[in-house]
C-alpha cells in the first residue's frame, strides 16, 4: 500500500515523497527539494532536485481540470498521450526530446529529464540569442517524427492502430477553434485585437470572404486528414534550447493530422521572432545582423526539411505505390502547400485570437507593434490564399518581404 | 450457465438452441428449423424459421478465420462493427437496413431481420428486374448515413469518438490492396484477367503511368481522409431489394473514409449492370428498354444524391464555418470528384482483380465480354483521370457513352 495508489493532486511535499518511493533516480541519502515551476495553463510541473548531487527530475501531473480554471475540464488521457509520444519521438528522433523515466497512469503524472540548463526558445530569441544548429535539429525532428509515422513508411494496419491510440478530441477542439475559426470569424467574441488594429483586422480578416472560405476548407482538412503523428503545438514556446541542444517538449496536442501543421507552426513562430527583432532592435547594424540570421534560419528550416525528407523517403519508403513516378513530388508539394497555409493561420491567430505571443506583445512602441502586426497579417493572407505556390525556403521569405514592402518604416 | 457463455463456432442445431434461449422472437411452441445459407467468403449465416408461423430470423456469426480458408485470420471485431453500424444506419436512414435484434459479443454473432422476401440486387439486375424506387432509396441512405456523420453535422469530439470506434484495419487493407493497388500494379500476382484482354490490360492499365500515379494519390486519400462513416462495400451484392423495399446489408467494411467511396461504388455497379444488359440482351427493343432504365437510374442516383444532400445540408449543418459562402459548393464538388474516381477504381478492380462480378463473368459470348470489359475500363480511365470534371448525373453517363463509341458492336 502506498499513498500513491489512488489519484490525488500533489503538492510539492507529496512530489518529494513520490520521487523517493517511485523513481530510481536519487541516491539513498539524497536531500530532495521541490518547486512547482509550471507557467502553462493546463498542468502542474514540479522540479525535484537533490541538494547533495547534480541529480534532478521534472514531474508533470495532469489534473481533471485546467491549472488556470476549474471550469475547464480536460481528460487526464492527455498525460498518457504525452508520455507515449515523448517515448516514440525519442525513438524516432533520438536526443531531441526529454527522456521519460516513468509514466504513472494512476497518479496521471510523467517523470522526465530535467532540462533546466536549457531555455525556452521564444524568450531566447527575444533576447537575440542565435542557435546555429536549430534548423538542423528541428528539421531532423520533424522529418523523423512525421514522415516515419505516415502510410508512406508504416505498415497501414499499424498506422491505423496509432491513429486510434492518439485520437485527441479535446485538444484538437482547442486548435479547431483558436487557429482555424476565430481569427476569421469572431463568433465566440473572445478575440483580443491590439486596439489600434481593430478596424484594420475587421476589414482585412473578418470581411475577406475569400480568406474565410480558404480557412474553412483548411479547417476540414485539419479535422479529417490523418497523415502523420503530429506534435500538434510546435511553436518556439514548446522548445527548450541551448547552443548545442534542442529539446522539443509538451506534445499533449499530438494526434494524426496534416504534416504542414507542425512545419507551418515553426515557420510562423520564426516570423514572429523576425517581427520582434525588426520592431524592437534600435541599433541598425545589430538589427540587420540578427534579422539576417533569422531569415537564414527560416530558409534553412524549409530547405533542410525538404532535403532530409527526400533522403529519409528514399531510405524508409515501404508503400509500393509511394514509389510511383511523380508521387514523391506530389506528396512533398502538398506538404509545402499545407506548411504555407498553417504559417498563415498561426500568424493570424496569435495576433488576433485569444493566445498571443510575447514576440508581438512585448513590442513597447505602439506604432512599431501596429506595423509588425500588419506585416505578419499581410504575409499571412498570402501564405493562406497562395498556398499552392511555395516550393522552397526562398518562396516563404519572399512573401514576408513583400508584406514588409507594403508598410514602410 | 449456458453453453453460449463461451464462444464456439455454431452448427445449425446449436443455432436453433441459441434462438430459443437467447432471442425473444419465437412463440413457446415454435418448431424451429435452421439452415446455413451463407455464400460469402467470410462469415457463417444461418436462417432460423418456425414451421408453424411466419416468424424467422437471420443469425450471422463471425469466426476467427474466414469461412473459405483458415489461413485468412480476421478479428471478430468486424461483427461488433457490423451490428453497431446497422443500428446507427437504421437510426439515420430508417427502414433501409435490416433491424438488429441482438448483438452477442461472446458468441460474436448478430441476430437480425430475415429478408428472405428480398433478392440480391445484382442477380435481379441480371434477370432484368427494374426497381423504380431504388435511386430514391439509395440516395436517402447515402445522404443520411454519410452527411450526418461528417464534421459538417456532428459535434467534432463526438465524431472523433466515432472515428476511433470504427477504425477497421484488416478490412481496409483488403480495399487498399484490391481496389487501390492491384488493378494498376499486379505486384501480388493475383490479378485474374479475362485472357483475350490480357495484353490490352497490360498496356491500358499497368503501363499507363499517369493512371498509376492518380491511383496512388487516391490510395493515400482513402487511407487518410476521415470524412464520413462509410458503408465501405456498397455494391449491388450488398443490397437486398424488392420493388417497394431496399435494404442495405453487410456493413462490416465500415470505417471513416471519403464519401465518394460509397457513392462511386453504387455508380460503378450500375455500370456493370449496364454492360451486362448491353452485351447479353439479344432482343434490341428489350435491350434498349432495360438500358434506358439503367441509364435513367445512373443519372438519378447522382442527381438525387446532390438534391437531397443540398436539402439535408441546409437542415442539419452545425459547423459554423461550413456555412461560409462557397463552402457547400466546394464540399459537394470534392464528393463528386471522389465519386468519379471511385467509379473508375471499382470498374477496374472488378474486371482486372481477384474479385469479379457476375454481371461481367456471366457474359457467355467471348467477344461480347471482351467488348464489355474494354468499355468499362475505358470509361474507368476517364472517371479517374478527369475526376474533377463531373458535376451531375449526365456527366457520368456521358463518359460511359464516350467509351461505348470507341468500341462499335
Amino acid at each position: 500500500m502506498s499513498k500513491f495508489d489512488t489519484y490525488f493532486l500533489m503538492k510539492a511535499e507529496d512530489v518529494i515523497e513520490y520521487a523517493k518511493e517511485k523513481l530510481d533516480i536519487f541516491d539513498e541519502g539524497a536531500e530532495l527539494e521541490c518547486k512547482e515551476i509550471g507557467d502553462g495553463n493546463i498542468n502542474y510541473i514540479f522540479r525535484v532536485w537533490d541538494k547533495n548531487s547534480e541529480k534532478s527530475v521534472i514531474i508533470k501531473q495532469a489534473g481533471y481540470t485546467a491549472r488556470i480554471s476549474d471550469a475547464f475540464k480536460l481528460s487526464t488521457d492527455r498525460n498518457r498521450i504525452e508520455a507515449e509520444i515523448l517515448r516514440l519521438e525519442d525513438k524516432l528522433a533520438p536526443g531531441l526530446v526529454p527522456v521519460v523515466y516513468k509514466y504513472d497512469d494512476i497518479m496521471n503524472c510523467c517523470s522526465m529529464e530535467d532540462l533546466s540548463d536549457h531555455v525556452i526558445m521564444r524568450s531566447a530569441l527575444i533576447e537575440r540569442k542565435k542557435f546555429p544548429l536549430f534548423a538542423d535539429h528541428i528539421t531532423t525532428f520533424m522529418v523523423n517524427t512525421l514522415l516515419l509515422t505516415t502510410d508512406v513508411v508504416l505498415e497501414h494496419k499499424e498506422k491505423k492502430a496509432m491513429v486510434k491510440s492518439f485520437i485527441n478530441p479535446e485538444l484538437c477542439e482547442i486548435t479547431e477553434d483558436l487557429v482555424y475559426t476565430e481569427p476569421f470569424n469572431d463568433y465566440k467574441k473572445r478575440n483580443d485585437v491590439f486596439p489600434p488594429n481593430l478596424e484594420w483586422v475587421i476589414q482585412e480578416l473578418y470581411q475577406d470572404k475569400e480568406l474565410r472560405l480558404e480557412a474553412a476548407k483548411l479547417k476540414f482538412e485539419f479535422m479529417t486528414n490523418a497523415q502523420a503523428l503530429l506534435h500538434g503545438d510546435l511553436h518556439t514556446g514548446s522548445i527548450f534550447i541551448k547552443p548545442d541542444s534542442t529539446k522539443i517538449i509538451d506534445p499533449e496536442f499530438a494526434f494524426y493530422g496534416p504534416i504542414g501543421y507542425d512545419t507551418g507552426n515553426i515557420v510562423a513562430n520564426l516570423i514572429f521572432a523576425w517581427a520582434n527583432a525588426d520592431a524592437a532592435i534600435g541599433d541598425e547594424a545589430a538589427r540587420v545582423d540578427y534579422i539576417n540570421w533569422l531569415e537564414k534560419t527560416i530558409i534553412e528550416v524549409v530547405d533542410m526539411f525538404c532535403d532530409k525528407f527526400d533522403k529519409a523517403w528514399k531510405e524508409n519508403v515501404t508503400e509500393i505505390f509511394a514509389k510511383e513516378e511523380g508521387f514523391y513530388e506530389w506528396y512533398l508539394h502538398t506538404i509545402l502547400r499545407d506548411t504555407a497555409a498553417v504559417t498563415g493561420l498561426e500568424l493570424c491567430r496569435r495576433i488576433v485570437g485569444l493566445a498571443h505571443v510575447k514576440d508581438i506583445t512585448s513590442i513597447d512602441d505602439e506604432n512599431a507593434r501596429l506595423r509588425a502586426e500588419r506585416i505578419c497579417l499581410t504575409a499571412a493572407k498570402s501564405y493562406i490564399k497562395k498556398r499552392e505556390s511555395y516550393d522552397n525556403g526562398a518562396d516563404f521569405l519572399a512573401a514576408l518581404k513583400e508584406a514588409v514592402d507594403k508598410f514602410p518604416r
